[in-house]
């Protein structure tokens, strides 16, 4: 059982699948805080990576879920935050890298590239992956 | 025929496809800067992403490509500069849509997960395509 409190943020685009992954996380017994959007009217995804961003920044939740169309705009954005490591993935094998390479916080994804299920095995590798440490430690560090 | 500057750079995971990358490009007529790294031996990628991000703050050229093995760490970095809107495509239409909706100026490729032709063609879908304006462009400068 963990308590890890996961942020979750997504434009209109992104959020049916932001639903259904928050459901999943729940489900799970990981604690959620949604940012936003709450619907399906038209919004300006940096608005939701910016978010994301200060959510990290302030210590409100320990990871993240990015949500957009192609996950592209919202993933810029939080990486301009340095407390952000975004990394948009598109299957599980670019999540689990994204957590043993680059430790990765927060999870991108593209909601009109990849299905549902494709979106649930990115999110629950990149949960269950360890960052590897070693020599990525220092590029890590080098991020910035 | 154009005269734009295309700015490479690669971790050594992306170095072949950097060199593959540049051949086809020089073949088109493009003019490119090639900011290393320049072999097989081991790097960081984040000194390449940053390396990337002040070419472009200093106009030396107009866009970019990006090259490791997974293409995430890199443009994690490079998209730490204001200056950069680094996508992380894996297909055309990612490709397509980091432009259209984006104006992303920097196209970010992981070696270890696409193929050499699906990158070339992510490339040059990445240089045909234009952006599309509109409430676009409200979104993209709230990147920040």
């Amino acid at each position: 059982m963990t308590q890890q409190i996961i942020a979750l943020a997504s434009d209109h685009a992104g959020y049916a699948l932001k639903a259904l992954l928050k459901e999943e996380l729940e489900r799970q017994g990981y604690e959620v805080l949604d940012l936003g959007t709450d619907g399906p009217e038209s919004v300006d995804y940096p608005d939701f990576g910016h978010a994301m961003g200060q959510a990290l920044e302030a210590g409100r939740a320990e990871r993240g879920v990015l949500v957009c169309g192609s996950g592209i705009g919202i993933s810029i954005a939080a990486n301009r935050h340095p407390v952000v490591r975004a990394a948009l993935c598109h299957d599980e094998t670019s999540a689990r890298l994204a957590r043993a390479h680059n430790d990765a916080n927060v999870l991108a994804l593209g909601a009109r590239l990849i299905g549902a299920e494709v979106a649930k095995s990115c999110l629950m590798v990149f949960l269950a992956t360890e960052f590897e440490g070693g020599r990525h430690v220092r590029r890590v560090a080098k991020l910035g």
